[in-house]
């Protein structure tokens, strides 16, 4: 890990200021593009002063995983519906599928240890499981520190083996994933439970107190282990297989020196980890929206503080969707960066 | 007018609860797609119940007129911009064009009377003059009532033409014309001029100021031609040529059941010319982005209560870049209501 972070290297606010100077000089009023400048401002940096922006082809992965302590009634979801939304995924059936088609991103499925077993083989399947569920982080740690180093690393090789690919979205799919999520943040960014847990799926009040309730206990359970300068084991204690997966995809983005397209709630808490291993890689994150889960607001807060995400749709799906939504409004800051006229070229004078 | 408001259909609050049925069977939690899916139901009932949702092709009109108020120095950018800024995109180099290629829809300039005589002829031109400029609205009538109503008709005439375009991009260029739109809000949705005077294209607060009294004087030269039940008079008097026309083609996309996604603040006060003269064109505009502009949230709340645009990345540059960045989450919510599985076919159990 050490290793890695010394591979990743910060965007440097050379690369933004040389940017904001292109900017300046495009036929449009200074700064009148809002956010998508600041987008194309970091996504030079990102690509370390390349021009022109590159952010095709681009890939999602919707990570699934499934949650031990989905055994505490924390979803109105039964745990079986992770499985049966990852079939939904390889048939092409789920909003992901539909916004991927539509934005140009290709996809695939990474299982990174649903229950039940490995899935049959499929083209849009990588086969990437650490084990058969989380066990139960209200009783203890979800998972061995050691699986959690291998998920992390699994993630990062995502990025290594799909080399090419100028922009990754990053998605996933796990049944009580909102609650260990929740306790993720807690622990990651000193905030109590009830500023970050919400209905995710639809959990009514009565379960969201429940969910509240058990993500202190897993805090209280595994206090040992959650210490400010060990995000590993915090990951290990209170994540799922795939938020350390998403965490090794951030860094390994990072390390690639490609944007990442951060999810909601979920992936927000895999880039906390990502973030409190290694502060280099926040860099990378593009935020592409906000969550209507009502925590999501509270930990982008804290953890990229000033930044706002790219959509507020009052969306709370996962799989991605909110990265697949938002890679057009990328491509379209790339575009105008990359495309449009200067001043002088165009003889307008203002 | 009165013809065509009779052939002007309402959305019909039976199309919009069908597809809330059909959307509520679809593999996700129900309403987690936000509002995408208000954009759906609106699309489905637009198209009269058809299905599939069609949103392909599309084509952006960016229409571009000058005003005569400009003289009295209400934009810290000279007229000729306008002009200039029509060559730009004629040559391919504008954000509007850079967004359009990116996000898949045909692109089309309309000259309705920028100052200066005819363009030369050109494939993305489309001669529409009406003159060479408004009047100054300051000293009387931007222009005449039966030269706002040929505005109107020939954008009327530019949706019937283009049959065929399942969704219309509706944008703008003028220098001044955010003065002539402050004061079209003033006059169709009584507010005061403060509170819907801003800096536009960039203007210091003096210039603001200078704006807002420009704006008062307009209305007051012009108090005869105000009246309630008559937009088309309000339009004449304190419109441009860019307005009458967005007007019409915001008219002309609600009488062929199409889609019209609005840009910022100008396009707001054709909407709003639009929805006075008939009200039930309303149903026919999607909202695309809400302007930095500070006078467009107070313009919208008055005009479409309870809808919020799709973006809000601080954008202010006009040209319809917010319609053409939001155009693909249309194509998100369109795909994600014809492509989806439902939970029965795709054998997921909540």
């Amino acid at each position: 890990m050490k290793q890695l972070c010394a591979d990743i290297e910060a965007i440097q606010e050379r690369h933004l200021q040389a940017a904001r100077a292109r900017l300046d000089d495009l036929t449009k009023p200074r700064g009148s593009l809002g956010r998508l400048e600041d987008a194309a401002a970091r996504l030079f940096a990102m690509g370390g002063g390349r021009f022109p922006l590159v952010l095709e082809p681009a890939v999602l992965f919707t990570v699934a995983g499934d949650h031990g302590v989905a055994a505490q009634g924390v979803s109105p979801v039964p745990q079986a519906v992770t499985r049966q939304m990852v079939r939904n995924f390889l048939n092409g059936g789920a909003a992901i599928n539909a916004f991927c088609r539509t934005g140009g991103m290709d996809f695939r499925v990474v299982d990174a240890g649903c229950a039940g077993g490995p899935f049959e083989a499929h083209p849009l399947l990588l086969d990437r499981r650490l084990g058969d569920g989380t066990a139960d982080m209200s009783l203890g740690p979800a998972m061995p520190r050691e699986v959690c180093l291998r998920g992390i690393e699994a993630g990062i090789s995502l990025v290594g083996d799909w080399a090419g690919y100028a922009c990754i979205g990053a998605g996933e799919m796990g049944i009580a994933n909102s609650t260990s999520a929740a306790a993720l943040y807690c622990a990651l960014l000193d905030v109590p439970p009830e500023s970050v847990v919400g209905p995710g799926a639809g959990a009514a009040p009565d379960m969201v107190r429940r969910k509240v309730e058990v993500a202190r206990r897993a805090l209280e359970v595994n206090a040992a282990l959650i210490r400010a300068d060990d995000p590993v084991g915090v990951l290990a204690a209170l994540g799922g297989f795939e938020t350390a997966m998403l965490c090794g995809i951030v860094l390994g983005a990072a390390r690639a020196r490609v944007p990442v397209l951060a999810d909601g709630f979920i992936c927000g808490a895999a880039c906390a980890a990502a973030v409190k291993i290694c502060p280099d890689a926040a860099g990378y994150v593009v935020l592409s929206h906000l969550s209507a889960e009502p925590g999501h607001s509270v930990a982008l807060g804290k953890l990229f503080p000033g930044q706002r995400p790219l959509l507020d749709l009052g969306m709370r799906l996962g799989e991605g969707t909110g990265a697949a939504a938002a890679y057009p409004l990328l491509r379209c800051a790339a575009a105008m960066y990359n495309e449009m006229a200067t001043f002088a070229a165009a003889g307008v004078v203002l």
